[in-house]
């Protein structure tokens, strides 16, 4: 143990000696040392309240003051019955810790509190810091975690070397919060679940979807530039669509059940490849018709545990940014390199600075994880490799992360609350062609069943996507994604009528604008504008109305300029165009 | 039986004689008139071929022209045993007739031929024109229709009254067939059906999902001038949900199975209206807020059974273009007129004619069938009338024929092929309030439970509505629908950079255009083009180069015009813009 897991640990006593002061007949469960802090169970005989905690984090301070030695010593297990004789649940510990044959010992802290502990602690008190920690919440918690086990009281707290730190802390934590996609999303009408619906099925408010077809327009922009033909599949398809693609059986508990109709049984697609290798196949293709590009905003379904589903991060409906690429071997270079191009473009247009690149290979021993195409793998890997280091992009390389079907690049993003995540992946797949008879006609009219298939899903899905954004944004959209671009305040009811003069020929020009009517104070208009985020406040009184001008503020901004509304348009306009 | 049927009725047993006489073994089955003419099944002892047929035809108009009287008798049970013990169904249908009671009659053709009939016949042979019948194809048909029984091979026929009846349904029949949208979507390249994705089911190819995507888009921009706000639900819900709204346990058997997960059963939705009432209560709406109309091109599932399925105008999973509007009670009136504009809008744009209106009222006296809310419906459909009635549009009333929850108007079309069906409804709903509690607070801010909602899909689903505008356009699409909009032909080699020129253009400036390499005759390529059915043609050669020109052909027009290719962009531009 290093110095500030000591000095945690060394609180979670404190911690229970300010509860036995308190309580003296509460019963001690573990108190052990976590990331960034400590916690510790207790049963008792009432329910703790953050006044409790108040208390205790002054007894601890008092504690700390009075320069306590900790000090251990070996016992046998009888001694150490004897001791806890009172304690329940370290009885439990000591009968467990016998039978395994491990040692038992007792540490002291000053002379009224010991507890049952393997050791790990600062010598004396006076070398915790009584400004750097904090008891922060009350969980519960099963003892042993069996919900067959009484349910005790879990104390939570965080612990640091210095003061510094705790605040430094304290503030991500608040930030984290403040960027919380489910307040935000909440706070900003962007999306609501509905018990009625069920877990892991947002339901998308007109907020919401303004951000959601404004991704989708723009990929489908973007991908038409690089030449991809956007397709539409269903979302449900017979079982033996699955069985070929070796979705079942062994990825059914992943699956919706199937569905029984009167042809057969049904299931909801957890995958969009198997629809587009059939689009693929719909009609004979020559090497001049490849590279083709099928993309779909396509729904897939993944059956989660309700418990499991966390806001948008984790849904079962989601609605994925996909595309198939079919290529012959000598196009696979260029087509990965538009690929990583494209995504690269695209995290761009989004501000995401945080993000790195693995490419994720096959291990040649591994006979049963990977395909045996050995030739492949190595002409594949090589072309992956030299693409991202032609790119000149971050990437690290891992051996034995290859999916099944070929080598795959990851992009691995750090969120702002310091998660690393792989956003998604691009994978190269040359297992499709023989599960689907994947053919083309060579120059000489022969069949060559050398097809490979390109997964690709830069922008991950709506969902997980829009709840990293929000994250990034912290609920501060950029025009372009924002649900209201502009708000319009006339100054008094008097000027309503030009106010609404601006609004009409706002959305004529498609910028989505609201107006506050005049019936509340302009400051107090002025700081809800704030609050929503809106990107652009327009106040319009008498001057502005003679004019046809508007007097602009910018979010976030102070100052406000006084420009024809004309102007205003055309500026707007462009950043919406240019996706500012 | 009128004439028309006498003749299609003696037909069929001349046909019947025909038979016998080339198979004189052939057992025979039943021989009716049905829509357009007539057929006749026979147990034979091999299959036959479009020359049978041929030499069925023969004969019949040789017998025709034998000038054969037709008489008929009443014979007993045992006389009718007698006469056909040799044709087993003849049989079968005596010992029904003998049952039931029914009077048995052999009707005889001339002298040799005779048949187990019930009469309704010509007179006599000379009666029937003999080049108004045609006999068209073969199809097998269990005897009795039950599977159980021997399979019977049964000859179709058409016949009228004179020759140029027969034709002009010939060309009729042809017209349609060329129109149909089954037909159409494969040789265009439009959807799919695949047996691994199942029954009902379309797979949109890219050029599919063009004229989808073009669909959505105008709609998307319509509903936006007309206030709609968009919305996006999920696809699944829980049992609570379509029990709240009723469509559990009565509407089940039309509904995919549920699906079992660890937090209760989940259903495909079959309607969007649920899930849109949710959207509705996620926040207290005021007065104020009303109308709030929610629109999603919102996809719902039915459960039909395989056999049932029609290309595209019947399917399982249906993408609607659907749209709630809440409202009060003052308002609905105006909300139905905002609706009906729309609807007649959007049908103008596509260039639907053939349409009407049937105003769907209820039966104060089925108390079982309507929602007892009398001054509702007499409130709404007065309203409902008065907008037909102030548009000026054709419409008809039908008592009886509302729905459960309110009046409708049904907008009625006929297809190319004469068919009426329902495109779309507009349904008034005075139900949804009181199961979902929705309410509103009034200006003294009490809660006023008086939601009215309406129902509309004016654009029926992308299915349906792609195959009507399928037939109606008979697959030449207007050029902002058209897959391919433009197709560029150079003369020859030289000229391929030009035409590359010309694409590129286009193509920034969001034509659609292909190029026609020039390794086809110019002639030949121009054919291809026009079967294709591609709006334009742009043929390139030397002094269109020279002159930065194009040389413009419109679909299914003979003379070309030379212009620049600048002022060529302007006008397909507008004309796309302009949706034509």
């Amino acid at each position: 143990m290093n110095d500030l897991d000591n000095i945690r640990h060394s609180l979670a006593h404190l911690l229970a000696a300010a509860v036995l002061k308190k309580f003296p007949k509460a019963k001690l469960g573990i108190g052990p040392t976590i990331e960034n802090g400590f916690y510790y169970d207790f049963l008792l005989p009432r329910n703790l309240t953050p006044e409790d905690l108040k208390e205790f984090e002054k007894t601890i301070k008092w504690l700390i003051t009075q320069n306590l030695p900790f000090s251990g010593k070996k016992v046998t297990p009888a001694t150490a019955k004897k001791t806890f004789e009172d304690q329940l649940f370290k009885l439990d510990l000591i009968k467990e810790f016998t039978k395994d044959k491990k040692p038992l010992s007792i540490y002291y802290t000053g002379k009224e509190f010991f507890d049952l502990c393997r050791g790990g602690h600062v010598k004396n008190t006076s070398e915790i810091n009584p400004d750097a920690f904090k008891l922060t919440h009350i969980a519960g918690a099963y003892w042993r975690g069996s919900e067959k086990n009484p349910q005790l009281q879990r104390i939570y707290g965080l612990a640091f070397t210095t003061k510094k730190e705790l605040e430094e802390y304290l503030k991500m934590q608040e930030e984290a919060k403040k960027r919380d996609h489910r307040e935000i999303g909440k706070k900003q009408k962007l999306f609501i679940f509905d018990d009625l619906i069920g877990s892991g099925l947002p339901l998308w408010l007109p907020n919401g979807t303004i951000i959601k077809n404004e991704i989708e327009k723009f990929a489908v922009e973007m991908e038409e530039k690089y030449g991809y033909r956007r397709v539409a599949t269903p979302h449900i398809a017979k079982q033996k669509l699955f069985e070929t693609s070796g979705h079942l059986p062994y990825y059914a508990d992943s699956m919706f059940p199937p569905m029984k109709l009167d042809d057969g049984n049904y299931y909801l697609k957890a995958m969009n490849c198997p629809l587009h290798h059939l689009i693929y196949k719909s009609e004979p293709r020559s090497y001049r018709d490849l590279p083709l590009r099928f993309a779909e905003y396509g729904t897939v379904y993944r059956n989660e545990l309700s418990g499991t589903l966390a806001g948008l991060l984790r849904v079962r409906m989601l609605s994925m940014n996909d595309a198939h690429i079919y290529c012959r071997a000598d196009q696979i270079e260029e087509e990965f390199k538009k690929v990583m191009e494209l995504t690269i473009q695209y995290f761009g247009v989004f501000g995401l600075k945080n993000y790195s690149f693995r490419l994720s290979l096959w291990d040649p021993k591994n006979k049963k994880k990977y395909i045996n195409e050995p030739k492949n793998w190595k002409m594949a890997e090589d072309i992956l490799r030299n693409v991202l280091k032609n790119l000149g992009v971050k990437f690290t390389e891992v051996k034995n992360e290859a999916a099944f079907y070929g080598p795959k690049v990851d992009i691995q993003y750090k969120s702002v609350g310091g998660r690393e995540e792989t956003m998604s992946t691009i994978q190269l797949d040359f297992a499709a062609k023989k599960r689907f008879d994947l053919i083309y006609h060579d120059k000489d009219g022969k069949e060559n069943d050398e097809v490979f298939v390109i997964h690709r899903a830069p922008l991950s899905t709506h969902e997980r996507f829009i709840a990293y954004l929000i994250e990034h944004y912290a609920g501060e959209w950029p025009t372009w994604l924002a649900p209201s671009q502009v708000k319009i305040l006339p100054v008094s009811e008097k000027f309503s009528s030009y106010g609404e003069k601006v609004l009409s020929e706002l959305k004529q020009n498609s910028i989505r604008a609201e107006i506050s009517e005049a019936n509340e104070t302009l400051g107090k208009r002025i700081r809800e504008t704030e609050i929503e985020k809106v990107p652009y406040t327009l106040v319009v009184g008498e001057r502005e109305m003679k004019d046809e001008n508007v007097n602009v503020r910018k979010r976030g901004k102070k100052e406000t300029e006084t420009i024809s509304l004309q102007s205003f348009i055309a500026k707007i306009a462009a950043e919406i165009h240019e996706r500012k």
